[in-house]
């Protein structure tokens, strides 16, 4: 690389949760620079946000659509090459479209859009376009998830019989979604979606689960649930699924486990072993065989696999967390822009996150998942 | 208590698992002697089996009807007070019954009976004769679990919204029940029942599920799996629950999880805060709160709850096991039986141990998840 | 066998801990009987606490020397075969001399003896009459401990070059041992001995320690510590240690360590790898390599070695605890005095208790740390 | 802040490994520019690596003299305000020296320096000079550490009655040191200084200890070890250890702890209660009472005291590493700068990191340990 990959970011002022994870994920490893933010719908908050992160007045812009059409006027050089969109959920689809339309490459926090159909329509732009939509399903980028997939796919464990992924949360446990802004939207149909906590969190336990064992769900049979009176999306449930190799499974997803902070964890089992993970205590991959001891396989030693150790910063023993994980995504995509600006090929490793692919499968999770949710029978095929 | 309490075993002979654990849980406290048994079908078998257990020669019995009708022509205080049946699931019905008519107190390693329908007669002949019948279900004999219970109970929690309970093993993963003296009968629809997993361990899953909770399960939703090929019974299932109390859940239980051992776990949440344990690390209760600091409650300590503490026998920081939980279901019966020949009321810790309603209710489990295991339609009601 | 062992009790009457964790410990396995008891000083409480456990009144003795002598005349396949004595320190010596000079083998719960002369006693007494003496020295008889011992023989790690243990208890950390009655004589130089905290529990950290590695500590330098004020012997201490082949390590044992339960455990690091045991959790060995995953052999496991499985009773993922480590002490024990009973020679796996070369080198590991502690120079040499 | 801080760098180039840790933990917060550097003893290596860096060509430089000599000259708006010092220990204190004659803010990699002497001349220019000097001791910036220091002195555990740091490392545990660049220089006195394992990794058990009880070594008893043939510089060592209020502890450390990753762990035992924090954990801090349920404190949540959650960037549940408690460091360092040039007094909250005090504690502290285990007698009076 000659130069920082130059980033604007649309969302994220400030007292915004989600944009300044995703500000300390693109500064960590020094190959991004944020030059330019539409950083609030409020004028008065764009300015003071942009200041904050020492924008130049110049580029700090009072709503994305001034952002894009100034910037694209820029010289190359000096112009943001892709947009980081951290707004809620129902405010993607638009900046998006307008990016790609622009010639910038997105990188937009999950889900991916509002709904399944503006998913598809994002989908047949980036081909359309040729540029690069990434998806921040953030757990994916952990260095010992990488080494339970490839192990997976190297098959260390034979073929997979059995998925197990719980994701409790306990943060809506009471009625306080007025007084919490990041409660408030998620929990607002017109803002979230058709789909709370499935929404939020069942995306990311479904996409940890597909990209581990590299299989795809074809059946899912759902328990949604609306625990805390008064709400309009559901904020719990249990989901049966399977897999498309046969394999059967489960997925929990909960915002009313009170107590529970981000307990995010899940099994794979496969004919001749099994592995574990909790997003908790990330640097662990815990692997049972048959008739060996188990194993406990730690980020950052020299008897993991390439795709482990190109996603690990520190000498082992050195804990790795949610901001690293997170920046293995930022810099991954980072990466893989240098190379096609250097008119190479992106290396496979690089291109390692999560895509429009991912967001249009996470899209049909979440409407296959009500669509089963409101039905008597037991088995829903899942559809796209 | 003047005596021990003198105790007739049929089955656990020689080579066989449970028997043995039955009688070191039996001989743990020094409230209980074995003093005779029907201890194999071959008879070659129950001779040395009697006499490896220092038995006398004329109370090592060849049937459990020869160890019956001797045993009550015996003197009231050297005759057996109670049968232990720890013989495949096809064998607990008759001797049970044969036990009951004759004035025997009854303890039966669980599932109760081969059906329903044996399950409930035997409900029946209990209440017509007045005498007891205990059921091990061992995990509940715990202190943690005990105290649990009873935080639970207290309202410690508030409402109880949601449980999941897993169960995974992986002792069955491959296809090797026939050199497995019980693998073989347990995947055996002759020996075992209708159920395979769901039989064995889902109902240990659901009876611990009802017992910390203190709620009842009234619909179901099972997806019940054979993995390995060839089985003719369930080797891994999944399932939805409904409770009476409007709570949700999930039960998963699995003999084909490659590398898991006896890894029961469950969650209970709760409005203000939830529990979780883990039976491979039974002297932890880790207790969450929607504010407070994460607790771990840990066997043997002053704070604990009389129930924990009536149920355990070192001090803090001493580990005790699977058999400690299993004689407290021994110790807590005969405590009962001894109050009930003094003519006294059992005291209600000491009645504190699983019996034909929980017999019944688990043989319902069985034909209730295997109904559903059949049906097309999501939600199955509960039926006993 | 032919018959299960006969025990008598030396101490250990009702309210007492130590003697119902033996009773326990020798009933688990249905192999030795408690035939006969001088449970108590006072009469009245060894009549009570006989009857509790259902002895015939005519071997409800009321004294050890009167317990030797009655049953040393009773015919000899009903007489008691060993005494158990459970008695404060200062209590051992005579009864165990008395027994041993009547021909009865002996168990004591450690430290075996007031003083390391009363230990070289006992050993010339052992030597001149042929009989077995055991010594409780719980945490060797764990599963994973022997799994550990074994594989350091084996020579899995290479040589051993530095050895952790950590012995930390609060149970002391308030000065209350006027109301309890454990703490009463474990703090009193009289009944005690001249150490506190290092001979209660320093001593089963120095013979885990030498345990496992097979090693003997030969310099050693103590700093001891009498921390709640108004205590006579020491209730806390730090040892550096050097061993036999070079070795260094460090022992802790604290009795005023607030908050912790018998939080033992153990790390031993050789060259090309490490094992950490943790006596609260003794169901896993976690073993390090230079450069292989990090591995947990588990209690129950078909891959450990046979030392291990011989003294498992349950499935792996049944956990076994304290009270199962003890009783493989009094089963192994058992098991060789029937060997010698029937004139065979006892199994070496059978041999694998404490013994009285053990107690010497606790008594006099309790005399080196205690010299040491007084001492100005660094270094002070372990001598017996 | 208007600006970002400008930071200097000396060392650091390719392959350096602690260089890169401390880029990454000044870019986390986006506070800090690199704007220069001497990254390399070797011109072209120093060229290569400042191009990799995004420098511009003219602030690469060739030396740190060269760097600090152009800097000074350059507008204040735009010249570097710190160097950060990340060569081996022999290059800290001329480039610090230099640095702080010429009024630049400095940050060094710990120890601090060489020797105790160049440490107090150190000193004596940060008095004199009136400048900041911070000192990367990592451990003090996770946030779960400041809770435990601050629960402390808030009384929560009473007085501290004993405290024992480990910390094992294995990655020394062959002698492959000419093979692997940071093992070398670790190992060579010239580079290294008088210690090896004590000077790399005992200081930082011994900042921790004194970091989190407020208390200050006092006396000390060092056993110093080369466990691998031919080395030159301890490479394992034990020591007990006296506080200032009366405390008595135990400090380990070693870099042949076969298996070892980088488990630093620490206990600290009061009168009420006590803690537990384990690096390799670093969210979790275990608190222990008397008489209450075990606690954890976990990283992120509304219970926390002030200090922990200002040194947090994600919410509970999102696991927080190394690399962020580096960054603590950083940012702390950076807020203080800036509250400096706006002539404001600095926070307390943003003044807590290790400073020129720590750095001469530290190099006592070597001092110290080698003069005591060079010596006969036990306790070694700590001088500075």
């Amino acid at each position: 690389m000659r130069q920082k990959i130059r980033m604007g970011m649309i969302g994220g002022g400030r007292n915004a949760f989600i944009g300044a994870v995703h500000r300390m994920a693109a500064n960590l490893d020094g190959l991004i620079e944020l030059c330019c933010g539409a950083l609030s719908s409020n004028p008065e908050n764009a300015k003071i946000s942009g200041r904050a992160l020492f924008l130049p007045e110049n580029r700090i812009y009072g709503s994305y659509e001034e952002m894009i059409e100034k910037e694209r006027n820029l010289p190359e050089h000096e112009r943001m090459q892709f947009v980081s969109i951290v707004t809620p959920n129902h405010k993607h689809f638009e900046p998006a479209m307008l990016a790609l339309s622009n010639g910038f490459h997105v990188l937009i926090d999950k889900p991916v859009a509002f709904s399944l159909a503006e998913a598809k329509a994002l989908q047949q732009k980036v081909k359309e376009t040729g540029l690069q939509l990434c998806l921040t399903h953030t757990y994916s980028g952990y260095p010992m998830v990488k080494q339970a997939k490839q192990m997976v796919a190297n098959g260390d464990f034979g073929k997979i019989r059995k998925i197990c992924v719980l994701y409790p949360q306990g943060w809506l446990s009471e009625s306080t979604d007025d007084h919490n802004k990041q409660a408030a939207w998620r929990t607002d149909p017109s803002k979230s979606g058709i789909s709370g906590c499935m929404g939020d969190i069942g995306t990311h336990a479904a996409h940890l689960a597909e990209y581990i064992s590299g299989l795809k769900i074809t059946k899912l049979c759902a328990d949604l649930n609306i625990v805390v009176e008064g709400r309009k999306l559901d904020d719990d449930g249990n989901i049966l699924l399977k897999f498309d190799n046969g394999a059967n499974g489960i997925l929990m997803a909960s915002q009313i486990a009170a107590g529970e902070e981000n307990a995010l964890k899940i099994s794979v089992y496969g004919e001749k072993g099994s592995l574990e993970w909790h997003q908790m205590d990330p640097n662990n991959l815990m692997v049972r065989w048959l008739d060996q001891p188990m194993q406990i396989y730690r980020t950052g030693n020299a008897y993991l696999l390439d795709i482990a150790k190109q996603n690990t910063r520190t000498p082992s023993g050195h804990p790795e967390g949610y901001l690293e994980a997170f920046a293995n995504i930022y810099k991954n995509f980072a990466l893989t822009l240098n190379a096609l600006q250097n008119q190479e090929k992106p290396l496979p490793q690089h291109l390692d996150f999560p895509d429009i692919e991912d967001g249009v499968r996470g899209m049909a999770f979440i409407e296959n998942v009500v669509a089963s949710g409101k039905s008597d029978l037991k088995w829903h095929n899942f559809e796209i």
